[in-house]
């Protein structure tokens, strides 16, 4: 807790003194205007020049954002750019009916407690009734947003992760899956022979969008604890150049609740392949959509399980670190997303690098224009406006509550309906559980794994279950069959009864296809 | 007026017969659902696959969003999707405060008129009080947006462009500059030595967005009807292979109310710039915003200048015709926009091609997940579930009427203010005016456009204004010089008074460039 305290009472201070802050239309921001002043003793970020592509190096400003420097002149009318007017935007106020700290229980979410409504306004910078306002949020803007919704992931970034090199900053995106298709375009292209370096068991759409760029995939082993350092080493150490063309310089990895096999890396675990990056210049992408999620112990200490809700204190010790926290060379662009701990369809989330990986980011992205205008109106007025920075974490303490009573279900049926050839670790993070199956036990094995999993995924849907296949997952360029057989079922969506029935039908399906009795 | 009125006749007859239409979190939806059976007369659309690239074609779906499928089977209990219950969403309602037809004067979109509060809650469509709602608005979506919001935009390009081939469908987008990055990646390649066509200035994004992917443009002449089909022709005919590498199979074109030039194409010579692209087989990319902006003819007819508000059936009648209305081979690839209709911010908008296009369309944007949750919300409530289609028009119209008084200020104010030197064309569509300055009447001709131009731009940020230089929109990869001298002034964001302030200011720059001296 103690950090995180001190770094919310700093940015609090911080903004009591800088005053009013309301920039007008697209106005410019970085993170730097939020930031506290780095220490002189921090390092600054390497340069990445030999990293990005050809096309990263040749993106130019956009240049009709480039004028919009002369719109701070005192007294200019602009006839220059093409804004609408906002008095034509049909839309004078949006309103949410949202919960609030304390009472974040599921029944205020679920709409049953008092809720309080939050309104913003049209006009309300220029009626001085608030920092942000519908006129600048649905006009056009810059391609990272609002300065009013940078400078709070600007905050939160510097409170929950405090990078540890001077030159930081953040950007924010459409949520990090488009990310992902940009950072592929900053750092690989086919025409060098680039290839990604991954665990084995992946984001599927994180390899198709490598794939779709004709950017080669090269899985690391993993265990219950996440990528396994040596053979991430192993793997580098030993590249054949002549055999398989440039050496990997990419690392992509979701560190946390890991998708799809829920695992977390360990801080030693976290630290050593830091290291390996660093001895081989590896630049490491870190999607992290998960790291806000994190549930309490399992099994429960006490006996009964203890109560839905997290403290506060309890959830922040419980955040286990990340690569952006102990970069000290800025060589990871880290991402997270507001998809997973408010909704997916906020389109909203951000990026953390060095300011050059940063600058060519936003290149990048000028076709994007930024995300979307309600999206930020309506996050600026509940976070900003409404919860604040720790009543923003109170709420992620109490969401990781609410997901360890669902994993508990979930973790709680697979003991009572899964066969003995089934088994797993207790997920930490996310929303994620993996589970093996023991293939070797298995009467057709001749047939293969995917066979077997083919006709257990089938005979799952025949059931009335949907889980989704571990092949799905598996990050290899080179076509080979997988080694063993998984399933990923997700404790996310369904209540606790559904997750109980799921699970046994999920059990039956299983126990059939390997001619296992029922006991 | 009168085909309009039909087809939204035949769209609301279509509903009725439909019944209730409120399909779950990322539902499955294509046009196919919503349009008009096509009549067996009508031909289908030709295949493009010689048009698209490598990444384009090799394109696949993603592996998680097929398995959604499944998820329509009765009874089955997905633990297979990582998506986050709604439940957990701390949103319970949206409520906007909008304009109701009839009165869409311009007080009431100021606010000053009474307004009515629209609202859209979490859980509407379980409660039966709508067919859409933040549970499924606010989660994971496909590509293409929900469903919901789909029906619309079908109906709407139904409605008012109404193809005249089969096989159309339309896609949603998070607004039409990031579409212009997708399409150049479908259609056009580096290592191929593709370029587009373009009209000679044309909207800078656009070029920038080729130019990063190197893309070579090759600028086509305009005259104040827009684009010279003469000079495509003679462009297209004359292409030497051997000085000039591959010849262009992709135009890029803004057909109305033209950035920069306000331009807008007469039907007759769409039909001979359509004729040419079926004999040369170039694939059109019809960009076109400022479509439905459409403005009073200038001089205004009556003195005193017609009211304010613009009805319907003169909108209507006003319209001039698109691309894609006369769209027999499926060659056209149009882009629609609610930036400049509604907000900018709410970053969406839709295209509408040939199946064939859509599908690859949507496959690169499977790394987007669709635009906003909040946006499509909004809109949907706004809309859809407010102002119907008829509304919507309504809304367009009066919009018109309110962009036709402040184009008739800024021209009023050019008359007044400018001298003999500039020249320009009354624009009847957009926002922009595009003003000529006859360089060669100049003293300092010798030192070229270019160095006259910048002069004269920062002369203006001097007296305080901004307008855009003609050059930052000039589509030429060669790097060769501009031919004449141009500035771009738009009247879509400042005040009356503002706007006759700022011509005057413009027209005493260009004077003291010029040496002319006050009248």
């Amino acid at each position: 807790m103690e950090p995180y305290a001190a770094r919310i009472k700093d940015v609090l201070e911080r903004r009591a003194k800088a005053g009013r802050f309301a920039p007008g239309v697209a106005a410019y921001s970085d993170s730097d205007m939020f930031k506290k002043s780095p220490s002189p003793d921090l390092p600054k970020a390497k340069r990445w020049d030999d990293h990005f592509t050809e096309e990263c190096k040749g993106r130019k400003q956009c240049v009709l954002k480039q004028a919009a420097k002369h719109l701070n002149t005192p007294g200019l009318i602009s006839l220059g750019g093409g804004l609408p007017s906002p008095s034509y935007f049909p839309f004078s106020s949006l309103s949410l009916s949202v919960p609030t700290p304390p009472d974040f229980s599921s029944s205020a979410t679920a709409g049953s407690s008092p809720l309080r409504t939050i309104t913003i306004g049209k006009n309300d910078i220029a009626e001085g009734k608030g920092e942000y306002d519908l006129a600048v949020a649905l006009n056009y803007g810059q391609v990272t947003g609002s300065a009013q919704m940078l400078r709070f992931v600007t905050e939160i970034t510097e409170i929950l992760f405090a990078p540890p090199y001077a030159d930081w900053g953040c950007a924010q995106t459409t949520g990090s899956t488009g990310v992902l298709e940009t950072a592929a375009r900053m750092f690989t292209e086919r025409a060098r022979g680039d290839k990604v370096l991954m665990e084995e068991y992946t984001y599927s759409t994180a390899q198709e969008t490598m794939e779709a760029l004709g950017i080669e995939v090269v899985g690391v082993r993993m265990d219950g604890q996440g990528m396994v350092p040596g053979d991430l080493r192993g793997t580098l150490e030993g590249w054949d150049v002549g055999a398989r063309g440039r050496k990997p310089h990419v690392l992509y990895t979701v560190p946390t609740g890991q998708n799809p096999t829920g695992a977390t890396l360990t801080p030693e675990r976290r630290r050593e392949i830091y290291d390996i990056c660093e001895e081989h210049d590896i630049f490491i992408i870190e999607d992290d959509p998960y790291y806000l999620l994190q549930m309490a112990p399992y099994p429960p200490a006490s006996s009964p399980p203890p109560a839905e809700t997290s403290s506060l204190p309890s959830y922040l010790s419980s955040l286990p670190g990340t690569f952006l926290g102990i970069d000290t060379s800025g060589r990871v662009l880290r991402l997270d997303s507001f998809s997973k701990v408010l909704a997916p369809g906020s389109r909203m989330g951000w990026v953390t690098a060095s300011a050059q990986v940063i600058d060519r980011f936003l290149r990048h992205g000028e076709s994007s224009q930024g995300p979307s205008g309600f999206s930020q109106a309506a996050l600026h007025t509940l976070l900003d406006r409404t919860w604040g920075h720790e009543g923003f974490l109170a709420w992620l303490a109490n969401l990781g509550g609410e997901y360890t009573g669902r994993r508990n279900v979930l973790l709680g049926a697979c003991g009572e309906f899964l066969p003995g050839v089934a088994t797993w670790d207790a997920p930490s993070a996310g929303m994620f559980l993996w589970i093996k199956l023991d293939h070797t036990k298995h009467p057709r094995l001749a047939d293969g794994i995917l066979a077997i999993e083919d006709e257990i995924f089938h005979s799952c849907i025949a059931r009335g279950v949907l889980v989704a296949r571990g092949s799905w997952f598996r990050a290899a360029s080179d076509g080979s069959e997988p080694q063993a057989l998984f399933f990923r079922a997700t404790y996310a969506m369904a209540g606790a009864d559904a997750i109980r029935e799921a699970t046994r039908r999920f059990g039956a399906a299983v126990r059939e296809s390997f001619g296992i009795k029922e006991e």
